[in-house]
This record gives structure tokens, C-alpha cells and sequence, in this order.
């Protein structure tokens, strides 16, 4: 009997695990509870909080909720990686700012150069060029890129426990969609393979592009101009846009994320009762991960932070709530 | 055994018309053909023509594609009973341009003020208020409003063959867009009742909105700026933009299609063998419906008319291809 049981095991991975866990990355406790029940209630019918199918829309932030954002955003990486790319083709770089500062890895005096500096920047690796091409730079970066501290490659830095969630949420009927103040373009290079997050529900920041047929080739054309930030006031009003209705469910990490959480939180009026979830990653784990908040100037969660108790929020404990932080 | 089969053919209507025929509404002939053909090939694994799940992308165009057209764009109609609706609270519209004209049901005039007179009367009806005000609005007018023409309630005026083909596409696992000129906002108030089209997969023309707390209430308004027009080269774009991922399937009724026809059907190069279908619908039935192309002011079908044979676009001609037309 012992030696069948064994087998099953080996067969069996999540049942050698003693679970039908659906977040065996969580440890037990408040936040991994109040998720539970959520999806339960709201996807049992009969229950007072049970949310229709069409209505099930759950929304994510990207870098410091699903993967990691230090020391830097990932995508600011990529464009100075592109940027030491072309320096050959471009020697007056070495002479004239926000180049100069790039080239030499100097960070703050790149941040001195002010957003325009660092608009510079990005329209360099992001503009001007097509849409197929701009794709294929990211995913050559993806595959050769590693993290500074860590040597992983980047799309092993998403968080384990994070991808259980958005698993459990769809097994149960919610769309998943990814709004971040990233750029679209770029996540969605790697969001359907990395989160099972497909292309159409992938939100960020965005330039404008243009349609063109080129040589008889139907293009696309990434502009450098039209730029929309989709951080703060901007995610909702862009949920607004391209999804059409509140979600019942959201998830962010920073100040950044405050508006998109109280727009999916905070009742309409007296008569809506309609459950929802806001949950926030507290980065508090530099053993593991990355200890950072109020102060710090990539991912400052200060606001939220405070904001959390009286919203309802649920603020995740990375130290304490999750048994595993990375996915690889 | 008869009262038995006359008893099944009552219980089961599709059996007693004689069909699993999925475009009951479709008459035999090359268009049905060819429509069928492919949803098959492109879903029958081991098919050469297989499309994967994840890339059953189809878009389609709304007014004049889904719904009637003429005499002219319904949300244009809507937006005149708007501006009439709230003339008492400006008399001087009554002596003022483009309202003058708006209000005396005067459509030459209004033409005539050009696409700033147009702006102006849209601006009445669609900015400077809250979204839910604004859904609201199109709510109530959508309930009592009716054609011109017909006397119909404009969510009627929808054509039943098109509604076949979005079931047969979405039962044969793809996922059906809108991607219309017409204004995002309008259309999300009916699209899913009426075509099964979910707020998140209709796309359209846009104007900017922003997030604000009202009263502690989060609120989205809807701004008279940040215009973009789903448009000609404007389809392409926005497919781009909000799905990320090149359609397979697409179907327009006039040349403000034709970039998102070529986009969607146009090979990448010699490599790229993918089977897709662009759609074109021809109002030829003036009995039914209107029978307009080439020098029609709404819907002008001239150019993509041209392109369509060297295309291979299956123009469909109403009269001869549909044996209905209205879905009431």
C-alpha cells in the first residue's frame, strides 16, 4: 500500500503537497483568507455577494505587484540597454545630456535631466520605428537581459504567489487584465506567455502609432508623441476607456495605485452593495526580495499605506504572507 | 409517430426549419459559402488553415455593418434630440450656428458649419457630464427614440444575419470586437445586449475623460477634448492599440473600412500563409432596407469596392444574400 501511495505522490505533485490549495505560495492568514473568501462568495450563487460572470473583471498593476520594480522599473532598463546599443551610431551622445549620463550608468544624473531627459531616453528605444520591431527588441532583450543584483533573467522575477492568483481568479470566472503604468507595448511581449494575461487585456502607458501601408505591407508605426501616463488619475480614467466597467477586484503595490483601487472599491452610494476587493503588495522583504516604501522613489507606497485601514483594504505582508516570493 | 416528430419540431424550432444551419438568415450562394468554409477550416485541428484559440480575433465595423445607417448615423440623431431636448435652457442657439440649423432640423445647414458645427452640436450631448450620466442619457433615448423612417426603436434596426454570424464566430471560439467609428461610449450601452459584445471588446472613436472623487464618490467625466476618430488608417491603429494582435476576421460596409480590411488581410510577406477573411457588406436592397455605394454621403462604399476582387473580400449583396434583414 505504502509503494502506491508513493507512486500517486510522484504522479501527483499537488496531492504529494497535501492540497487543492489553489495558493499553496500564501501562508495561512488574514490576507490569504480574506482572497479565499472573496472569490468564494462572490462566484457561489445564492450568496448575497455573488458577482455575475460579465461583472467578474479583476485588474492588476505590473511592476512591484506581479514583478519586481528595483532598483529600477525593468523597462527603464531595457531603454538604457538600447541606448548603449546604438551609442556607436551616435557619438555626440557621449557630449550632450540625458545621454551622457545614461552611457555612464550615472542615475542621478539622468534623473536630473527631468522627465524630458528621461522622454528623451525612452523615444529612443520606444519610437520611430515599427510595431514589429519594437516587439522583436524586447523579446531579444527578454531572452539575453539579466537583473542587476540578481542575474535572473527579468520574466523569472514575477512573483509566484501572484500568478496563483490570477490563476485562481480565472478558474473561477474572472477576466483578468494587467493596468500598469508600464508601456503596453512592451508587456505585451511577455504577458500572455508569463501571466496567461492575453494581449487585449494588457493596459499601460501608450504612444501614439500609425497605420500605413508600407511597400504594400500593412505597418504599424510607433510615433514619438501622444503619450498617455497610465498611473494615478490615469488608470481609471483609462479602465474607463478601454475596459467600460468597474472591476470588482484590484491589485497594486504603490501611491500610484491609490485611484484605481478606490475607483474599484468605494460604493457608488447607499444602495451598492457589491463586494469588492482591494489588495496591496508591501514590499518588506529584503532577505528575499526588496524592503522599500514610503521613501522610496521608485514604488513609494505612502498614501495607499495610510489610506489602506479605513478603505478595506487588504495590505499583503511579502515577509510574512508568502512561503515563496519569485517563480523560478 | 407523427404527433411524436410534430411534437419534437415544436419543441425544437431549429429542427423544424430543417437545420443546424447556423446563418439560417444567409441564403445559399458564394458569400454563405465562403463564411462557413473558413470558421471551419481555421477551427478543424490538423486543418493547414488551423488558427490558434488565442488568435480567433474578429472585428467588426458597427454602423451600417450590424446596424442600419441611414438616413444618417443614429448616434448623429441622437445627438440633434440632445440639442433639442435642452434648447429652452439656450435661446440664443435659436440665432446661432451650428444649433440654428441643429434645431430647425436642417441638415444642409448643419453640413455646411463643417466638422467644427459637428463637433459643437456633438459636444452638447457628449462631454462636460459624468459617464453614468452620459450611459444614462443614451439609455432613456434608445427605450422611446424611433427612426425616421421605419418607426422603429433604433436597437431594432440591427441586422439579424450579422448577429448569426457573431454567434456562429463566438460558438466557433472566436472573440468578436466592435471597432467602429462611432463613438465608444454610445455603443457600450446596447452592444452587449444587442450583439453579445462585451463593454471591454467594443472599440470606437473617444473622447478624453478624467478620474476625479466627487463628493467622495469616484467619478469619471467625460472632457469636450483628446478627440481620436476610429477611423480609415484610425481602425488599424486602435486594433493596434487596444487589442495588440492582428485580427483574422474582419467585416465593414465602406471605405472608412478599408484599413482595417487591409490590415486584418493582407499578407506579412511570402512566409505568412494564415487564412483570414475580410467582409464587406453592399446595400443593394432598397426594398428592405437602402441601396446606396459609391456617392453616398453616409457610408460611401467606393474605394474598398474597388480593392475587394483583387483582395478576395467577400462582398455581400443584401438583396440577393440575406432572406432577412432586421432582427425584429
Amino acid at each position: 500500500m505504502k509503494a502506491t501511495l508513493a507512486a500517486i505522490c510522484l504522479l501527483s505533485p499537488s496531492l504529494a503537497l497535501g492540497s487543492d490549495d489553489p495558493l499553496p505560495s500564501w501562508n495561512d492568514g488574514p490576507a490569504k483568507t480574506a482572497v479565499l473568501n472573496f472569490v468564494e462568495t462572490t462566484t457561489t450563487e445564492g450568496s448575497t455577494d455573488f458577482v455575475r460572470p460579465s461583472e467578474r473583471i479583476a485588474v492588476f498593476d505590473n511592476d512591484g505587484t506581479l514583478w519586481a520594480e528595483q532598483p529600477m522599473y525593468f523597462q527603464l532598463l531595457f531603454a538604457l540597454d538600447r541606448v548603449k546599443a546604438q551609442a556607436d551610431d551616435h557619438p555626440e551622445w557621449k557630449t550632450t545630456e540625458p545621454f551622457k549620463s545614461a552611457l555612464a550608468g550615472d542615475m542621478k544624473g539622468l534623473l536630473a535631466t527631468g522627465k524630458e531627459g528621461l522622454a528623451k531616453v525612452l523615444a529612443v528605444s520606444h519610437a520611430g520605428m515599427t510595431a514589429d520591431e519594437f516587439a522583436g527588441s524586447v523579446r531579444r532583450w527578454l531572452r539575453t537581459a539579466k537583473h542587476p543584483t540578481t542575474g535572473k533573467p527579468y520574466y523569472r522575477m514575477v512573483y509566484q504567489p501572484m500568478l496563483e492568483l490570477l490563476a485562481h481568479l480565472r478558474s473561477n470566472g474572472y477576466k483578468t487584465f494587467i493596468v500598469s503604468g508600464g508601456g503596453v507595448d512592451f508587456m505585451r511581449v511577455f504577458a500572455e506567455r508569463v501571466y496567461g494575461v492575453p494581449p487585449e487585456q494588457v493596459i499601460g502607458s501608450s504612444i501614439a502609432a500609425k497605420y500605413e501601408l508600407r511597400d504594400g505591407v500593412p505597418t504599424i508605426v510607433k510615433l514619438p508623441e501622444g503619450l498617455f501616463v497610465d498611473d494615478k488619475e490615469g488608470k481609471p480614467a483609462n479602465i474607463y476607456g478601454r475596459i467600460g466597467r468597474r472591476p470588482v477586484f484590484a491589485a497594486g503595490n504603490s501611491d500610484g495605485d491609490k485611484q484605481m483601487l478606490q475607483y474599484t472599491t468605494i460604493p457608488r452610494g447607499v444602495d451598492d452593495t457589491t463586494a469588492r476587493f482591494g489588495l496591496l503588495v508591501h514590499h518588506t522583504d529584503a532577505e528575499r526580495e526588496w524592503a522599500y516604501d514610503r521613501k522610496s522613489h521608485i514604488g513609494q507606497f505612502d498614501k495607499a499605506l495610510d489610506d489602506a485601514p479605513q478603505r478595506g483594504w487588504v495590505v499583503v505582508d511579502m515577509a510574512e504572507d508568502w512561503n515563496r516570493v519569485f517563480a523560478d
